[in-house]
C-alpha cells in the first residue's frame, strides 16, 4: 500500500479550501494524500475533512457554496449521487454514472461536477498490469461508486459486465443508463443468482464497489469461492486494506487487488480539475 | 512582533475542525498562532480561514454548525456583532459587550458565545508594562472590538473612558452599556471633538479599535499630535505592524502598542474554551 506521507501543511488567512465531504468522514485518505501534493505544487490550499450527515448536506452544501475562499468539494460515501443535484453544470462523466466525487466553482461561479471514480479505478487496474478490456467483469454495488466503475470498465472495454445489487430499482436504472451508454454488454443479477452455475463462475474480474468490509462483522458482497483460479477480486474499499474480501480470496489464491489505487489514481485527475496542475495520466502525481 | 512560526499541521479524516468567519480573511493571523499551538498540545484539529460576506454569514454559520467534526468558530471583523445572534448562549463577557469573537459547541449541542478580545488586550498592555489601571484612555471605534476593549478598560480600572465613533447611534447604544457595566467613568466624544482641549490632550492611553489603517491610504483614527507626552499609543490593527497611527506616533516620541499583542494574549483563552488545555493567564501559549 502507498504509504500515507506526514500530510504537513502550512494554513494562514490566505489559504484556499477544499472540502471532502462523507458520513462517516474519518475514513477518508484524501486530506492525507492530496494536502502534501498541493504543498510540493506550490497551492495554498488545503483539503479538509467535513462531515455532514444526508439530512444536513443541503445546509452544509448550500454554506459551503457561499465561502468565497472555498473552491472545490470531494464527495464520497454516502452523498455521491445526493450531491449531484448542487451543481449547475454536470461533466458527461458525471452524467453518465448518475454521481458525482469532484465539483468545483467555475470562473463565472457556477458549480460544475465530474467523477473521478471510475477513470481512477481502471487507471488503477492498468497500472497493476490488470486492464480491464476483453474480460469478463462482476460487479457488486450499483450505488455511486458502483456505477462509477461500470461506466469506466465498459468504456475501458470490459467483453461483458453483471451488475448484482440488492436494490432492485437502482440496479435496473443503473443498467438502462449502462445500455444506453454502451449497448449489448450489461446485465442485471441479484446477489442470489451469483453462486452456482452464475456469472462469478466464469469471470476473470470481480469488484466489490458496496461499503461492505468496512466493518468488521459486514457480510462478504460475493462469495469468492465461487471465482475461477486467475480471477483478479478488487476491492474500493479503502480502510481496511485488507477487508475480509480480499482476506478471504487471497487464502484462495486468487489476485487480489486493493482499495487504495483508485484513490491514488485519482490525484492527477483531482489536481487538474482544481486547477493545480496537469492532469497527467491521473495515476499518483507527485 | 512575534514571529509567525511556520503553522505546518497535519490534516486527515480524523481531524476536528474550527473555523476563523471574516471580511475579508486574508490578513488573520489565527491559524498561523493557533494550528502550531493545538499540534504542540497534541490535538488532531485545524483552524481554517472562512471568508464570508456579511450577507452570506447566516448561510454559511447554518451549514458550518451542521458540520458535525466542527468544534467551533473565532469570529473576526466585520462579524463580530452579528454573529452573537448565532449563539444559543452568551456569555457575561459578550453579553456586556454587545458581540462575539469565539463560539463552541457545547456537550448538549447548544452554541456558547464569548467574547475574548477585551481580555485579550489588557492582557497584552499589562505584559507590555502598560497597565490601564488609573490611567485616562481615549477609544476611537464603538464596533465590536471598541466594545469589548472598553468594557475590558473598565475592568482593568482606568480611571476615565471617552469613547469616540462617527456612528452616533452605535456610540450612545455602547456609552449606555457601558454605564450599567461601570457606572460613572465613561463618556461619548464626536471624532470632531477629539482634538484641540478634547479628552485626547489630557490622556495617556489612546487606543484604536476601529478598521483605519488596514489600507494604506485611510485617514488616521485620532491625531496623535495631540496627545502629552508620555501617552501610550496602541492599535488593534494588526496587518501592517506598523499602522500610519503608530508610525506617527513613534515620530512624535509617543509610546507605541502593536496590534498583535491583542491576539498573542487570547491565544490561551481560546484553547481554554475550545478544550484544548489550561486557560492560565491568557498570555501566549507554548
Amino acid at each position: 500500500m502507498r504509504p500515507d506521507v506526514p500530510s504537513s501543511v502550512t494554513v494562514s488567512g490566505t489559504t484556499r479550501l477544499l472540502a471532502v465531504l462523507g458520513d462517516p468522514v474519518a475514513q477518508v485518505r484524501a486530506p492525507a494524500l492530496l494536502n502534501p501534493l498541493f504543498a510540493r505544487l506550490g497551492h495554498d490550499a488545503v483539503l479538509v475533512p467535513v462531515h455532514a450527515s444526508p439530512e444536513d448536506l443541503p445546509a452544509v452544501v448550500r454554506g459551503l457554496k457561499r465561502v468565497r475562499n472555498l473552491d472545490g468539494l470531494l464527495v464520497t460515501v454516502p452523498h455521491k449521487i445526493a450531491a449531484l443535484r448542487f451543481a449547475d453544470v454536470v461533466g458527461a462523466t458525471a452524467a453518465a454514472v448518475g454521481s458525482t466525487n469532484a465539483l468545483r466553482r467555475e470562473a463565472d461561479g457556477r458549480w460544475r461536477a465530474e467523477n473521478f471514480d471510475g477513470s481512477g479505478f481502471v487507471a488503477g487496474l492498468r497500472a497493476a498490469g490488470h486492464d480491464p478490456e476483453g474480460r469478463r467483469a462482476v460487479l457488486a454495488g450499483a450505488g455511486g461508486a458502483g456505477s462509477a466503475v461500470a461506466a469506466a470498465l465498459l468504456e475501458a472495454g470490459v467483453a461483458r459486465l453483471t451488475v448484482c445489487d440488492p436494490d432492485s430499482a437502482r440496479l435496473r436504472a443503473l443498467c438502462a443508463r449502462l445500455e444506453r451508454y454502451r449497448p449489448g454488454r450489461t446485465a442485471a443479477a441479484a446477489p442470489a443468482d451469483l453462486p452456482g452455475r452464475g456469472p462469478l463462475g466464469d469471470c476473470d474480474l470481480a469488484v466489490n464497489a458496496t461499503p461492505l468490509g468496512m466493518r468488521p462483522d459486514d457480510p462478504l458482497p460475493f462469495p469468492p469461492q465461487e471465482l475461477p483460479p486467475g480471477a483478479v477480486v478488487a476491492d474500493i474499499v479503502m480502510k481496511p486494506e485488507w477487508t475480509p474480501l480480499l482476506t478471504a480470496a487471497a487464502g484462495l489464491g486468487l489476485t487480489v487487488h486493493h482499495g487504495h489505487h483508485m484513490l491514488d489514481h485519482q490525484l492527477g485527475f483531482y489536481c487538474g480539475f482544481f486547477g493545480f496542475g496537469e492532469v497527467r495520466d491521473g495515476g499518483p502525481a507527485g
